[in-house]
């Protein structure tokens, strides 16, 4: 286990100063092209040295015509070149000093016993020149926190605390967007594609020692050095959540990994119990799989699993009752205190049972602050899950119908949206030890969502997700615990 | 079992051509006048009365003192009165001559033993008067081919052939949104809240025979007619899926739906048992009951389970069939002709294999036409689930890169984008009979997919929701054919 991120193989590939770039010309539909054109989109502030045996300018970069010609050692190659020329650019970068790569070139193991013969020929390169590189057959990796975006496409949103480890490329590159919209975006990415010198599990253990990095995800098609995966996740897991979605299980899913990245899957139990042990939190699919982080990498531990539903809809907060009750988290009573407390600020038809159904408002503004105060205060309360209907339709309408003009409203309405996020994301400073979530079925770019999102609220598209997330964390502090109590 | 859907005691509640309404005012924060407000903006055409007892003028409308002063006797009274006036009112109505109400005033049965006295008192007055009403505690109707919408919430969206009848009001208006956000609208959505006179077998009938729903979708807190329940949707099923939600089962679910409604849940089982016997589709959440809808109500009936996993991605394409494997379809061999029909249009690097893995395009417009025509002619091919990466980022690019101006770089991609969707549906003609459907990680909104929504072409956002709606249209198909043969 590495002590410091510095010492890990990733460390020049992930935070590298200077990039020598394999692949990259003037002729924008090659993969290499497109690749450096990313980069340079996100604003890489390190060095960047094309290498082209023709072209002396390359997307306004000097270009060199060998890598024996750049003026310098650059810390990392990106090769993204035939397959039949790899093999000797990654000898020529070891003659040069490069000591690290991102092979992104497909056409080894994944493509038959030729590929993997090759493969073996460039694993023999890389240990004669002690190069460490990722791939072949991957997207490389993206550092949002450096502006590192060597990958197909643009990154459109801002650096984030979510660390990914995949084995495939497109997860890293496609999932961009995919997060942001989410609320979230990614700290570092990485595809590990065929694994010959760098693997998932050493990702994991940078990603562990990335303090950019609040979760980890995995996606894992099969993993190869089974104890040191285990080894290295018993020692982040009591310190920062692991998520991992494994598609191998099935027939299906297996057969997909094989002709996918070549590698080697096992049966869906024994993944499961492989998870368990280590303490990392199992997604099936990939939209929990970014749900739970959003949830690990926001909330607070939650000193129990008891949830406080309001509402001011019967049937969101039932349904968010029967997800409670479906993932294991109870719905206490309200103490008769908070009750005596909540009476002057809810309607007569209001139910102080839980869901707590307000069934309209009084004042909206009432919603995203008293209200879930009191409900934060009760001592019955672990964690509270609130139900938003855009308050921006029923604004919108007010001001319409006092007659203000159109473009007025818009404005308006925003500003009262975005008032009424603060007003409820100041409760987590009020209750900083109470995990708070929201749910709604309007779309999450809506003002008053998209601001909590962006001050990093925990707002799902459906309860289900949204108490799937909130069972996740409860259950990851839970297992810690056990752990902890094991080894002492 | 009505013949005809004017049969139904619904059809004057759904088709009103005159409404008289109680509890608008020109003070727009009442409920009252909330509602009428949203009937007026979706431009209902038939006649209105309000009555007031002392405006003049209800937002423009000529106001009644009393109903009896209303020149005509309407088809409908929408009741948003205080609770102590409301049977008075009903019973004004009914000396009217009026047959039908929405009573959609609360703080009857679901407000303890006072209220339920009170709703007995209503149900007499309305038996005396042979009235049949949708309510108390209720939001009533929106009947989007009629432009009839006296919910709390605009209609923002087409009408489309979704009915849902509804134990929670919100469902019905605060989902108008979200159904046009995923490809769907409602045809007719019921509120049927405390069940006094109409109850969700009422609706379910209703909805069997309208002949704008294609699906329906019911939320299902408890139900107390269960004979008749069943002998209704067994009736229905054969002709058109049901699908359901139903959350009394858990004890959670069940406690939130006792303070909602009032009304009685039963053990998840029971209801389990009931709904596979009628050949309902169960949906366990609100995102499933909606995903399965638009499966239902825009894909053929399969012929088989087996599936062709179409991708330029592994990843994605390793999940979907992770999601196949575990909702019981097949990915089946492609037949040797197919595979070689592919060659010319796909990389060396692509995988024949099922998934379908491009692993990129050579050129897109064949992505999303020949490929899949040559996918979906194989006999081994049921249904076609097609991978999406927003074709738009990579228009752009290549137009920005191109020295294109941005205004027109945005033009053309929207062009591009359209034109491949078009392509793309086009292939729903070509092959009628096999269901068609896509996924996508980038937002549903964007131009392409978009444009596949509103042509009806389901995309969901995660290969999951895809696949288990891809099931569920499977599963349905089958139950319908074992229960015909089971009757025959």
């Amino acid at each position: 286990m590495i002590r410091s991120i510095s010492e890990s193989p990733l460390y020049p590939i992930v935070n590298p100063k200077s990039i020598a770039f394999f692949g990259a010309s003037n002729t924008f539909m090659r993969m290499g092209s497109i690749m450096l054109s990313s980069l340079q989109a996100l604003g890489f502030e390190g060095e960047i040295f094309p290498i082209h045996p023709t072209e002396k300018v390359v997307r306004g970069l000097a270009a060199y015509t060998t890598i024996m010609d750049v003026p310098k050692v650059p810390d990392l190659a990106v090769i993204v070149l035939p397959t039949e020329i790899v093999c000797q650019t990654l000898d020529d970068c070891g003659k040069k000093g490069i000591r690290h790569a991102i092979v992104v070139s497909g056409g080894f193991r994944e493509a038959g016993p030729e590929g993997a013969l090759l493969q073996k020929e460039l694993e023999a390169i890389a240990r004669r020149h002690d190069i460490r590189f990722l791939g072949p057959n991957c997207l490389g990796v993206a550092n949002l926190h450096l502006k590192l975006n060597p990958t197909p496409i643009k990154a459109d949103c801002p650096a984030g605390f979510v660390g990914l480890a995949s084995q495939s490329g497109s997860f890293i590159t496609q999932m961009f967007n995919y997060l942001h919209r989410h609320g979230m975006g990614f700290s570092t990415a990485l595809s590990v594609g065929n694994e010959a010198s760098i693997d998932i599990v050493d990702c994991l253990e940078y990603l562990g020692a990335c303090p950019d990095t609040k979760v980890i995800t995995l996606y894992i098609e099969g993993i190869n050095r089974g104890n040191k995966f285990v080894e290295i996740a018993k020692a982040i897991t009591p310190r920062k959540p692991i998520v991992a979605l494994y598609v191998g299980g099935s027939e299906t899913g297996k057969q997909a990994g094989l002709s996918h990245t070549g590698s080697l899957s096992g049966p869906n139990e024994i993944y499961d119990g492989i998870f368990k042990q280590c303490g990392i939190i199992r997604a099936r699919t990939l939209t929990e799989l970014f749900d739970y982080a959003l949830a690990l990498g926001t909330l607070p531990r939650p000193a129990g699993n008891r949830v406080v539903v309001q509402t001011h809809s019967g049937g969101p907060g039932a349904t968010a009752a029967d997800s409670c009750g479906r993932s294991g988290l109870s719905l206490p009573r309200l103490s008769p205190e908070t009750v005596e407390k909540l009476k002057p600020l809810i309607p007569k038809t209001a139910s102080t049972a839980n869901p707590v159904d307000m069934t309209f408002s009084k004042n909206p503004a009432e919603d995203f602050f008293s209200i879930p105060d009191i409900l934060l205060q009760d001592k019955q309360t672990d964690m509270l899950l609130a139900y938003f209907v855009s308050p921006g339709i029923f604004i919108e309408r007010i001001l319409g119908e006092m007659g203000i003009e159109e473009d007025l409203v818009a404005l308006e309405t925003d500003k009262l949206s975005i008032d009424y996020a603060e007003k409820f994301f100041s409760l987590t400073r009020l209750h900083p030890d109470k995990p708070i979530v929201g749910f709604t079925y309007r779309s999450l770019q809506e003002k008053m969502i998209r601001t909590l999102l962006d001050r990093g609220i925990p707002v799902y598209q459906d309860p289900e997700r949204a108490v799937r997330a909130m069972a996740a964390v409860w259950k990851y502090y839970e297992k810690r615990e056990s752990m902890k109590a094991d080894a002492a």
